[in-house]
C-alpha cells in the first residue's frame, strides 16, 4: 500500500511533524499493546490478526459447518456486525452478484428490519433452498441484544419451520456473540454453534474477529491472506519514522484539516467494489470521533463527517460540488493498481468520431486517465487531497487497508481529545425506541 | 405525500414566509413555464411527465423492441442519464435482485469503466445470453459524447459480436440522445432505434424523458402511474399557498438552515430499497447548488453537501456521529407507510428474554418505534429536521418524490443567487483528462 500527500494535502511539513510529535507517547503505547498481545485495553483488536487460536477455532467450525453444498450464508448482523464483512465480500465477490447468479456460495445480509425486504427473502427461502445443507444463519450480535438482529433472526428461524425441523434448522446456526452475552447463554441452552467475540473488541473494530472471519471464510475468502494483510500493517502503524507510518501521517492530516475547515471526508474510490469498504470506514470515522463531549467531560461536538464517492461515476453526480462547492472537504482517493487489464476497447470503433483518442485504450487506462485528471482539477481549485494505491484488490491488500484505517483512527481520535471506542449518544434514541414498543405492548 | 416540519425544522415561522416571500415571482414565472407547455426554458423538465407525444414515442419503441422474451436491459449511461432510473427501479425491483435471480427483465446499469466489473459482465454476456431478442442495450448520453458510454458500448458491442450478427445486434439497439448529437447522427447513420432528449432539459432533471421512461417501461413499471405522480405533484410545487406547496417550504427551510451553518443536508431514509433515490438527489442538489460563482460571477462557493442515509441500518454507523458530533446537518427523514403487513415476529420466541417487548410485534412496527425513537432524540439534542411521508412505495408516489425534488432544487437555487442548470467546474478534470489521453496516443 502507498500513501501520497506531499503538496497536495496542502499541510505543512513542519505542522505535520509536529502534531506527529503529540502522538509519540500514544504510538509507544500501541507498541506496548501489540507486544501484551492479549485482550485488556480498548485498543487490543490490532491483536486479532495474529492470533492463531482464534482463527484456528474459525477453520474448525468452517470444517463443520460448511460443505460444498453450502449455496447462502446468511449474515444476521447490523453496524459492526456487517459492515467489515460486507467490505471484504463486496470487493472480492458481492459487487457483481446481481449479474453473477451461478457463483457459490454467496453471503446475503439481513440488517434492518425492512417488511418489504423481508417479504422477498421469505420468498427467496421458499423457492430457493430445498436442503438444510444450503444455508447457514450466522446470528451476530456483540451484546446480544441487538433489536434487528434478534427479530430478523426469529422471523427466518419460523420461516424455515415450514421446511425443516427444528433440530435441522439449529444444527444450520452460527452464533457469533461475546461470551456470556444473553445472545451466548441462550444458544449454549440450545446448543446452537458458538463463536466468541473478545470482550474489549468494539463493534467496528472487530472485522479480524469471528465477526468477519468465519463468514468471509464460508464464502471462500483467504482468511490468512486477509490476517496477515492486517498483520503486516500494524508493525507498518507502530513505527516510529514517519514515511513508514501511513495511519501516523493520515491521522495527522485529517486532523489538521479539520481543524482548518475541513470538516468532511471524502472518499473517493475509483473502483466500484469498494463502495462497501467506504461504508465501513463510515462507522469506524463516524462512531470513533462523532462525540458530543472530549475526555475532560466538556461538550465539543467533535467529528469529521465521512462520505463515500466512487469514481468515475460520482464525477458526473457531485463532481461539480467538489470542484465548485463550499471549500468544506478533505480527500481521501483510493484506487488499486491493476497486474493484468484483459478489457481493451476495439481497433475499429463501430461509432467513431464521438470521443477523441479512444480507439485502442483499455479499460483501466481510461480510469486512470479520469483519475489523473481529476487529480490535477483538484490541485488547481487547491482543494487538498491524499491518495491510498492498494497494490491490488485482494484479501491481503483488504487487510492491509482495514487495519491501517482501524490504527488511523485511534491516533485521530487521541488527537481529538475523545473517547475513540465508545458509542454514548446511540442510547438516546435507543431508549426512546424502548419506551415506545413498551407503550405499544401494553396499550 | 406530507411533509412534516413544524418545531422540527427549528426555522422561525415568520422567517420561513419571509424567505418563501422572496421565491413569489420565481414561482409565478414557473408558472408560466407550465402554462406554455413547451421545452423552451431551463425549467422546461417540469412539463415532461405531460407531454403526451413523448410517453407515446416511449410506448411505441417498448412495443417495436420489447417482448416477453427480454430478459436483461442494460442501461449504458452515468451520472444523469442512469441515476433517475435505477432511484426508480431499485425502490420497485432492484433492491432484491441479488436474492431474485429469475424475475425477468431486470435493468443491469454500466456506469464508468471498472476493468474488473467489465470483465465479469463478458462472462455473464457469454454464458446468460443466448438470443438477440433476451437482450437490449439503451446507449444514454444527453451530449453523445460521454467518454465512459460510449467506451462501454463499444466494449459491450463487440463482445456481443462473438455472439451475433451485426445486424442482430444492431436491431437490440436504442439511443437515447439530444436530437442531432454526434451520437444521433452517427446512430442515424446506421439506423439504429433512436429517441430524442429535449435540448433544454438537462441531465439531471431528464428522469421524466425518454432517459428514464423507456428502460422503466421496459422493466414493467408503470411509467404513466410515475408521469401522473410527477404532474400531480408539479401542479402543487406552483400553488401560491404555503401549507399546499412543499417544494417552497422545503427549499426554504434547507436554505435558512444552511445559512445557520447546517451546510449538510442529510436524507435518511427508513426504508433501504431508497437508497438509490437518495443517490439520485445527490446528483440534483451537488451539480444544481454546488458553484464556485453565483449569478453576478462573484467567487462564493456556495453549495450544501448532500449525504444518503439508510435507517436503520445507519443508527448503528454514523448514528452516534450525528447525535454527537459537529451541529452542520439538516436532516430529512424519508419514510413510506405501508397499507398491508404481513411480516410478524413469532409468538412464541425460539430466544426468548433478550429483547423486551418483541414477541408479536411486527417488522414495520419495529421501524416505525425506531423512527419514532430517533425523531424524539433529534429533538431532545435540538437538531433541525422536517420529515416526508410517502403513502407508499409505488410508481405514482415516486413520480410525486421526483417532481417535489426537483422543482425545491430549483427555489433553492433561487434563493442561492446561482445558475441551478449549469455544471461549469466539471469541465476543470476533463480537460484535464482529455490532455492525458491525448498525450498517451501520441507518445
Amino acid at each position: 500500500m502507498e500513501l501520497l500527500y506531499k503538496d497536495s494535502a496542502r499541510i505543512d511539513e513542519s505542522a505535520l511533524k509536529e502534531t506527529v510529535q503529540q502522538l509519540n507517547e500514544y504510538r509507544e503505547y500501541l507498541n506496548t499493546v501489540l507486544s501484551k498481545n492479549d485482550y485488556d485495553a480498548p485498543e487490543c483488536s490490532v491483536n486479532l490478526p495474529v492470533d492463531q487460536q482464534l482463527i484456528g477455532l474459525v477453520k474448525e467450525t468452517q470444517k463443520k459447518k460448511i460443505s460444498k453444498k453450502l449455496k447462502y450464508m446468511v449474515v444476521i448482523g447490523i453496524g459492526g456486525s456487517s459492515l467489515g464483512t460486507k467490505a471484504v465480500y463486496d470487493a472480492v465477490y458481492g459487487f457483481t452478484d446481481a449479474i453473477d447468479c451461478k457463483r457459490f456460495p454467496r453471503l446475503i445480509f439481513l440488517e434492518t428490519v425492512d417488511p418489504e425486504y423481508l417479504r422477498r427473502f421469505k420468498n427467496f427461502l421458499e423457492f430457493e433452498v430445498s436442503k438444510p445443507e444450503e444455508i447457514l444463519l450466522n446470528i451476530i450480535s456483540k451484546s446480544g441484544t441487538t433489536t434487528e438482529t434478534v427479530a430478523n433472526a426469529e422471523i427466518i428461524i419460523e420461516a424455515l419451520g415450514k421446511k425443516f425441523s427444528e433440530e435441522q434448522i439449529d444444527e444450520r446456526i452460527v452464533v457469533t456473540t461475546d461470551e456470556n452475552s444473553k445472545l451466548w447463554n441462550v444458544a449454549k441452552l440450545k446448543n446452537l454453534t458458538l463463536l466468541p467475540i473478545p470482550k474489549e473488541v468494539g463493534g467496528r473494530y472487530s472485522v479480524m474477529s469471528p465477526v468477519g472471519l468465519f463468514p468471509l471464510a464460508a464464502t471462500g475468502i483467504d482468511i490468512e491472506s486477509l490476517c496477515e494483510g492486517a498483520a503486516t500493517m500494524r508493525k507498518n502503524c507502530i513505527e516510529n519514522e514517519l514515511e513508514l507510518n501511513p495511519a501516523l501521517i493520515s491521522a495527522a492530516l485529517l486532523f489538521l484539516n479539520a481543524k482548518a475547515g475541513k470538516t468532511i471526508n471524502d472518499n473517493f474510490f475509483f473502483a466500484p467494489q469498494l463502495e462497501s469498504l467506504g461504508k465501513w470506514y463510515r462507522q469506524l470515522m463516524g462512531e470513533s470521533i462523532g462525540k458530543e463531549k472530549n475526555l475532560r467531560d466538556e461538550t465539543v461536538n467533535a467529528g469529521i463527517t465521512p462520505t463515500v464517492s466512487i469514481g468515475s461515476t460520482d464525477l458526473h453526480s457531485v463532481g461539480q460540488l467538489y470542484l465548485g462547492g463550499p471549500l468544506d472537504k478533505f480527500t481521501t482517493f483510493i484506487w488499486a493498481r491493476n497486474q493484468e487489464d484483459p478489457i481493451t476497447l476495439p481497433k475499429k470503433l463501430m461509432m467513431p468520431g464521438l470521443v477523441e483518442n479512444l480507439q485502442n485504450s483499455s479499460a483501466q487506462g481510461l480510469m486512470e486517465a479520469i483519475l489523473e485528471g481529476t487529480k490535477l482539477a483538484y490541485a488547481k481549485k487547491e482543494l487538498p487531497f491524499m491518495e491510498i494505491i492498494m497494490p491490488e484488490i485482494s484479501a491481503f491488500a483488504l487487510g492491509e487497508y482495514l487495519q491501517f484505517k482501524m490504527i488511523e483512527m485511534m491516533y485521530l481520535g487521541k488527537l481529538m481529545d475523545v473517547n475513540t471506542f465508545d458509542q454514548p449518544n446511540v442510547e438516546l434514541y435507543k431508549i426512546e425506541t424502548r419506551k415506545i414498543l413498551k407503550a405499544k405492548k401494553t396499550a
